[in-house]
């Protein structure tokens, strides 16, 4: 079964995801008609489980919304010894080195992966891990923040496979790896 | 007459326009078809003068090619006391505060200037002076060098104007200042 790792994210247009304040007001600049979802579902539809990080995972929590997720969902994180008991039905905790743990989760039977989270996402670009990037740009310039991006070990080289607008402000770019 | 700051230029997938060597050859990661240039000289037959910075301004100098400008250009410069005599009817000295200097282009009859450089561009930004962005990705991540974008003192709202794709590998986005 093809293995692919996705990231499907929005950032600012100077690269952010989140502001210095760890704040994504930003993402909310623009309306959108309603039911326009800029190929999120979509995007779920194609994705057998998620993969993301303690910090994601915890803000995801504190939205204090009903638990979004109906594929699985691995939380990467070295430090948690357990996850809250509401979610071990929902969310699994797995560690160590990050080619294991996709191995681990390949066993499971899932094998399109959503990466997710700016750290895991980081972390899979250094092992050259990403086979697919779906960046919402919301033209806007925040200035500093946490950024998309980090060091990476090689230049890797992507292509842009797709462009669209949406709302006539904001625009997505799809780019894969290219090897 | 209309009065527009225009930025034309490339950078990588994570936002360098130089990595940190101060190297470009990733613009030239891609090869496109014969004559292709991206709207660059439709772009140019459109604005009156270039503003760049002193380290532009060199960099342009050491390509050892024949000056590539048919339009005046005004080197932004607080330290060079006079651009070398060659050059002495192609490109103007100019200094002082950004306003003031942007004053007296306009006076010069040169309204739709391409504002060149990163950090030419990154100081416009932070006086709120640029009205138009036309970004060239390069899809690929570097990891590191000169960004084309810095601090900036309040949130600054573009929206995306245009969308499209070169090769198949690059894309390119306008983007308009929304006041």
């Amino acid at each position: 079964m093809e293995k692919k790792n996705s990231v499907y994210i929005g950032t600012s247009l100077d690269g952010y995801i989140a502001d210095s304040d760890g704040k994504i007001d930003f993402l909310d600049t623009f309306t959108f008609p309603e039911g326009e979802d800029m190929g999120y579902y979509a995007f779920m539809d194609r994705i057998d489980a998620l993969v993301m990080g303690r910090v994601t995972f915890e803000t995801v929590l504190g939205f204090n919304v009903p638990w979004p997720y109906q594929k699985p969902v691995y939380v990467l994180s070295n430090t948690l010894e357990q996850l809250p008991a509401d979610y071990e039905d929902k969310a699994h905790l797995i560690k160590g080195p990050l080619k294991e743990v996709l191995a681990n989760i390949h066993k499971q039977g899932h094998s399109r992966l959503y990466i997710d989270g700016g750290s895991t996402i980081q972390s899979f670009l250094k092992e050259d891990l990403i086979d697919e990037m779906i960046i919402t740009t919301i033209p806007v310039l925040v200035g500093g923040g946490h950024p998309l991006f980090g060091e990476v070990n090689q230049t890797l080289i992507f292509e842009c496979a797709n462009t669209q607008r949406f709302a006539d402000k904001v625009v997505q770019n799809r780019f894969l790896r290219i090897k």
